[in-house]
């Protein structure tokens, strides 16, 4: 696979370790721009997302690959970064509500950290994987949030000011996961290198059980791709 | 003085070292509230702040103080994280232009992160000591960007979501340097405890001469309070 091109337009592609972040990049890369992933250490208990984004950013030839490290206090209190049990088994119809795995404010944060690195780079491009159909309920992965950002950014920067011209995409904004599966297939993405699970076991292996691992699995039999996650014995 | 009242309603506060957030402290702890101080640790070439930030919280009773890290690579570029020149000597009328001591999206994120600690905290309140009269011309600090971050909070959050409620504070918004240091003076804001220049010497003495300097100068003398600040050699 080639990487990218290092005299495109760059852009910052925030990235989880997950399918959805591993799609965006993928897609970013197609349409041409010079990728800076970046990822982030938030304290979260499932820190096999971190080598997956590492993996990703490899696979997937971005420019660069970061992590930034944040402090864990200010995260406090969620499923994902302290002893809260993670929800199992829910149905998907019960994911309209905001579950225990929310982290506070995170994609704020996230894209706000995103928009100083893109600004200090010169980039006015982000990319971000939120999905408003398969989200699970967080509040921060609407359509309403990222339209807010987007004109908070454009009000909050130098780049913003000069011309009103920070975008944020969301190219997932609108699929199902079966659609983003096929997509990232499509385009070449290895999904065997990312990591969804929430409560994975102490060898990485996914729980198939928390809304992260139900989304994902029926997303992989809808789109009628095989589904290349190791899951902990049972749920194979 | 007494400290913050445990049982009172908690609100975050930034600071920064400086005289404003310190004016600020003083007032969200006069309305009652029960003040969290949160500062940052950026890379910033200007390390005095972060002492001075511990020496405000404790003097004015603030029920907790942290310093939140951040990865400097996100903030790249600026006079005040790299080896820029910081701009000495210009006249308050030339303070309309973003200068070099801009730093990407600051304000934007720190008051996501603050964001988050309030939400992990249960506290609705922030308060950040921007100010659109003696500004310097960031674009951060001006109230289109404050409502902006306000709309996108209340999206952003669960506790945003459940009743709207995220609150930005910003008291000193359309005051002068001068009003401040008179609301902070009757306060019993020890400004001495507080540091404002962006290019101290070796000894921690303020410059007298960057933008910070000349702006906290004129206001003391036009509030009429005595001016503490420890200049280096020539400019006392």
């Amino acid at each position: 696979m080639p990487s990218s091109n290092e005299s495109a337009k760059p852009a910052i592609i925030l990235l989880s370790g997950g399918l959805d972040s591993a799609t965006v990049l993928a897609i970013a890369r197609d349409q041409g721009y010079s990728c800076h992933a970046l990822a982030f250490d938030y304290g979260q208990r499932h820190r096999n997302e971190l080598a997956a984004c590492e993996r990703v950013a490899d696979a997937l030839g971005a420019a660069s690959h970061r992590v930034f490290s944040l402090d864990a206090t200010a995260f406090a209190g969620s499923a994902l970064t302290d002893d809260v049990a993670v929800p199992k088994d829910r149905d998907e119809t019960e994911m309209t509500e905001i579950p225990a795995t929310y982290v506070p404010a995170r994609n704020l944060v996230f894209l706000s950290i995103a928009l100083a690195y893109a600004e200090s780079l010169a980039a006015t491009d982000i990319f971000i994987g939120v999905n408003a159909i398969d989200y699970s309920g967080y509040p921060d992965c609407r359509p309403a949030f990222i339209e807010s950002f987007i004109r908070t950014a454009n009000l909050a920067t130098k780049l913003g000011v000069d011309g009103n011209t920070i975008q944020i995409h969301t190219p997932l904004m609108e699929m199902t996961k079966a659609q983003i599966i096929t997509t990232g297939t499509n385009l070449g993405v290895d999904y065997a290198l990312t990591h969804s699970c929430y409560d994975p076991d102490p060898n990485g292996l996914a729980c198939g059980r928390c809304d992260s691992c139900v989304l994902r699995r029926n997303g992989f039999e809808q789109a009628g791709v095989p589904d290349p996650t190791r899951y902990c014995s049972g749920r194979a």
